[in-house]
């Protein structure tokens, strides 16, 4: 919101005043802000607000301009996405610096992905409900999930000797445990005080340590 | 599906034949027939497709009928969701009759979770995604659920202290493990074959055992 926010009322010159929709971003700006745009829809107005008209219209440009970086609706969608996993793998990794080692590190990935999820139910949501054909094989999305995915892996080995399974085993029962308390917890059917504590992370931290 | 068609190729004599519409159902019989309905759209056609007028044409009664059992669209969805957890819960108990015991009995209602999953995606997802504030407070559905999470809880007792955890602690991580793993499975996300298995049953017990 805050960077949307910025851009929009940003007074840099506008690179084609000679357009008959002045667009108040420089080159290589406007993709970038036409993405934290959707983004705030996604979490203000909802994923059924989302449409490529609204994102022009909130980041004050003509209904033709995001054409230029996204083919259609999916496309945006898909891109939205792919930053969400990356946000969500940086988030992960942040987390994982202050653990220690071992399990500490694949539980501190684990709390990343159920905060991620809580602070960012629309995008969550998103990034595993998604559109059509073009939004599931969109090639940038599968690679942001498969990043995404590789910092858990990278969190799981050494442990798998311990966990008795192979990588990849161990990989998705730890995925799936984080993923599963995550969607409960977004769809509101589970909720922290029916563990006693307060937050999202405290209900994580629980369930993992 | 064979028990919706069974329902409409019935030749029960009407019950009502002075009526401008009438329905070939004896009295008790429409609503399990709307129900049953109900979830062969969602499975053939998806959410989307899913309106009182749908189950109304597909049973073959007038557009009005819907309503003497379903005040709207959103009672019919807590129903189908509530029917929907009754299913899972008699599968789970199903399996867990043939388990021995202990580690073995969870497991299998954790197999029982992920294969229904598999098996009844659009029903699965509407189980869990639902609709409004009237879906989500349905007395009928919040009993289902409960009783549904209750033969969970019914498989981790005894284990908890093998588990070093309390038992709802050790009831939401059993569960989330497993309604992640089906939620990615059933998304598309997660393939049998990413673990060389060729089905959700065996993705489910490779995860588990």
């Amino acid at each position: 919101m805050a960077y949307s926010d910025a851009m929009m009322s940003s007074d840099a010159p506008d690179p084609s005043p000679a357009d008959a929709s002045p667009q108040p971003y420089h080159h290589g700006e406007l993709r970038p802000a036409l993405l934290a745009c959707a983004r705030g829809i996604l979490e203000e107005d909802g994923f059924e607000a989302l449409s490529l008209r609204a994102v022009a219209r909130r980041a004050g440009v003509s209904r033709q301009a995001p054409y230029h970086h996204f083919a259609d609706k999916e496309a945006l969608l898909a891109a939205v996405a792919a930053e969400g996993f990356r946000a969500l793998a940086q988030a992960s990794r942040t987390r994982m610096r202050s653990a220690a080692a071992g399990r500490e590190r694949l539980n501190a990935s684990g709390v990343a992905y159920v905060t991620f999820a809580a602070a960012n139910p629309a995008l969550f949501q998103l990034m595993f409900g998604g559109g059509g054909e073009g939004f599931r094989t969109d090639p940038d999305l599968v690679a942001a999930r498969a990043e995404s995915l590789a910092v858990l892996t990278g969190a799981v080995e050494g442990l798998t000797p311990s966990m008795g399974a192979s990588p990849a085993h161990a990989a998705l029962k730890a995925w799936a445990l984080v993923h599963g308390l995550a969607d409960l917890l977004i769809r509101g059917i589970v909720a922290p005080r029916d563990l006693g504590v307060t937050d999202a992370e405290a209900l994580a931290r629980a369930i993992l340590d």
